[in-house]
């Protein structure tokens, strides 16, 4: 007997979605219990000489640091071309990290409810020690083990999925990893499993309530919680909020997905963008201290070594290199109904790091305190200048604490009255729908974009912060 | 006041692509017509030692090939490591073409039937003159006239399209060009048009008509009509046969979306294969002889050099190397009904100069006459051993011209009783509507899958040459 077709997608899930987007701990319940597991769980950081790191080589040659068993990443140079962009031509230090992790929330039903299985772990660039991650954050040296730890918890289920409700591999950070994608997956048990201690089964709901409270929500969580298929979750529940119709993949947009995916492929095709990796001893315009690499400017970033001394986590001491961003970041959508949906103003953005040349960015991504000596990205005044009325969410969150030492972003979601059908020609008016319909692909939305969808999602259910609910 | 919302697609584009797919002209005005352009565009092509050809250089230190003002392409070597893979390491010569061309139809309302405007083009690796082709076939060289040409005509209506149907870059031969991609457009245009010598309006029929005649539709306008967005045309048509209902967005499939998403990213993220470019001076295995690159055991293909005097084409006189494939190329998908919705076996494919890994290959892509050395890939022995009776289509069709010297392929649409449920880690049951939803984004669909894409949707509407019609 030939087995039956299947629908696109199960049709249970947005009912299951929506079902879960109540809180039920409270911001107050996983605060006592990180506060409870934080005695149990710490990590010192110090800083170190970067000629002194445990594990790690400068390559004598290069210049390049790098791992003594080839392993987890490399710091080598890379020069980038950009014909056309705000700046044409640069040297910079970047991490090569060519493996693909995985990043996974594991959910499962309790008493008809979906909760996923979340982690409250350390990362040494944290800037406050525990916050709440998926339940598996593994590089692949992690799960072969290189580094001779623990073995990762529950990484089986991800390794063997079968109930699988997302799996896409998305990139991260452009301008600090070179190519760099892990693989986001979110995943069902129906078994029942042992929670082990630092985790603890929560819902949606109670993690998306989180996202308002600075520095808590981890970007591992945050990204793999945007690729969560929500489109038409809220059709149904009567409300008529443009951010609700937003989400609603049966309601239009001022632009066909036909016109997007035009408007992608002519900005990849126009954008030139090539890059070559190099020594890192022979970046220009970078220097090299005993503690440091530093751009000329002060400018960026720098390159510090630190070493962990840490509970809790797969192994207890080591040593590595981190990059470690000067100022902090600055991440807003511009939003605005047009024919009473809400659309978010997207950046067609390149940066060197990316696999297909440029990826669709928030409105606006930069540290403001770069833009010394060159013109400011278009849209910043906007944002800075939005007071409290005009701002719909803002949240300071923090980016990947295993490699970047505390690198804070403001994220935030401003309304503008922006005319629409003004856009330039790396900007267009898009849907959440839209969004996340390229979400479920690579190469499209980037990391913090993937956040800011994340936040868009908490709002539309009430979450998350929202000054107004216009 | 706003602008109106549109919906994901114009409304009125299946009932446009399916009033166009009933042949006007026929296949033999079609050949009345080139007979008699012949006799105006001809190109004659002799073989030419490598270190003759004019305009271009072969680099003193690397043996590289390359243009002398550095634009078209350059051949040099790789290094290939595919640990896992039916041959864990190689090395060998590959074109490298940075640049993205455009290869454009243009389509226009004539007596309200949607018409294409194709070219009868020579191309020097043509077996037989000239070809069927797309309104425009232009690399970026081309159409920033490099080489000092004619401008490419229609060229115009390509750069700013206003009307897209169809514009997505995608991939090209991944054994034989390095990260080759090419923008792909279906653009439609209202005003009166001059129909220049050689250009001719013609139906989708009459294009999908002629298919089933040997070395006729030229690649690039296959793998063009193949970005067609025709799921659901045939909807409403009152007709049930397995074909038509695995074109129809519709109907279920043995793998959800999601599944197929999950099981490509699955396949990305296990498949280890790693390139690096080596001196083409240096590839193992390859030896030069004056007239040609050739393998050891004169497998795969050689680099020749040819002179090309052409009437009717954007120069008269030039020389070029080419690859010149042995052997005739096999392209086959295995086919068959699972409840009731024809499903076509779909293999996820490395080669070399993909840009992301692997992409959706047909059941079986070789040259048989390669497997001397090694055991032939899965399923080759059912299509080969598939009578008349269960093989649906049938035709030998040209690959590119341009770059490619004599390269045939027999494409094959074979029937097979194979479980469905018994299907090894990188081959999956899909239907034509998920590879069409697939064939919307870059990365997915290689071009050999392409075109019998085109040859699929020929079938869905009674022409190409379909054998049976169960």
């Amino acid at each position: 007997m030939p087995p039956a077709l299947l629908p696109d997608q199960d049709p249970r899930t947005p009912a299951r979605i929506a079902a879960s987007m109540h809180p039920v701990l409270g911001p107050d319940a996983v605060r006592a219990w990180f506060d409870e597991y934080a005695r149990y769980s710490s990590a010192t950081v110090t800083t170190t000489n970067l000629n002194r790191l445990e594990g790690w080589l400068i390559d004598p040659f290069t210049g390049d640091i790098r791992h003594r068993v080839g392993k987890f990443f490399t710091i080598t140079g890379l020069a980038v071309d950009f014909p056309g962009g705000p700046v044409p031509r640069w040297q910079q230090p970047i991490i090569i990290q060519p493996e693909i992790g995985i990043l996974g929330i594991l959910v499962k039903e309790i008493d008809g409810v979906l909760h996923c299985l979340m982690q409250a772990k350390v990362e040494p660039g944290n800037p406050n020690g525990l916050q709440l991650s998926p339940t598996v954050q593994a590089t692949r040296s992690n799960y072969t083990r290189v580094h001779g730890g623990k073995p990762v918890p529950y990484l089986e289920y991800f390794v063997d999925a079968r109930q699988v409700i997302a799996d896409v591999r998305q990139s991260e950070q452009g301008s600090w990893f070179l190519q760099k994608r892990n693989r986001n997956m979110i995943v069902e048990v129906d078994e029942d499993i042992e929670v082990l201690d630092g985790f603890r089964w929560m819902t949606l709901g109670d993690v998306h309530q989180l996202l308002a409270v600075d520095d808590v929500v981890n970007m591992d969580a945050r990204t793999v919680l945007s690729c969560l298929p929500f489109a038409g979750v809220y059709d149904g529940d009567g409300r008529r909020e443009s951010l609700v119709r937003s989400c609603s993949a049966g309601e239009g947009s001022l632009h066909s997905m036909g016109e997007v995916l035009s408007w992608i492929t002519e900005r990849r095709t126009r954008t030139e963008i090539s890059t070559r990796t190099i020594p890192l001893a022979e970046v220009r315009g970078w220097y090299r201290e005993p503690a440091r690499i530093r751009h000329e400017d002060g400018l960026f970033f720098d390159v510090i070594g630190i070493g962990v001394t840490a509970t809790g986590r797969e192994v207890g001491n080591w040593m590595q290199p981190m990059l470690r961003p000067h100022g902090t970041g600055l991440v807003a959508f511009l939003v605005r109904e047009i024919a009473g949906v809400l659309h978010v103003l997207v950046h067609a953005r390149a940066e060197p790091g990316y696999v297909d040349v440029v990826e669709l960015a928030p409105t606006v991504q930069c540290a403001p305190e770069n833009y010394k000596h060159i013109p400011p990205p278009p849209y910043l005044d906007s944002v800075l200048a939005a007071g409290p009325d005009r701002t719909r969410f803002s949240a300071m969150l923090s980016e990947e604490g295993g490699r970047f030492y505390h690198a804070r972003t403001s994220y935030r979601v401003v309304e503008t009255d922006l005319d629409p059908l003004d856009e330039p020609p790396d900007f267009r008016w898009l849907t959440v729908h839209q969004l996340l319909d390229l979400l479920r692909h690579s190469h499209y939305v980037n990391v913090q974009a993937r956040t800011m969808i994340t936040c868009l999602h908490g709002m539309v259910a009430g979450l998350a912060g929202e000054r107004t609910s216009r």
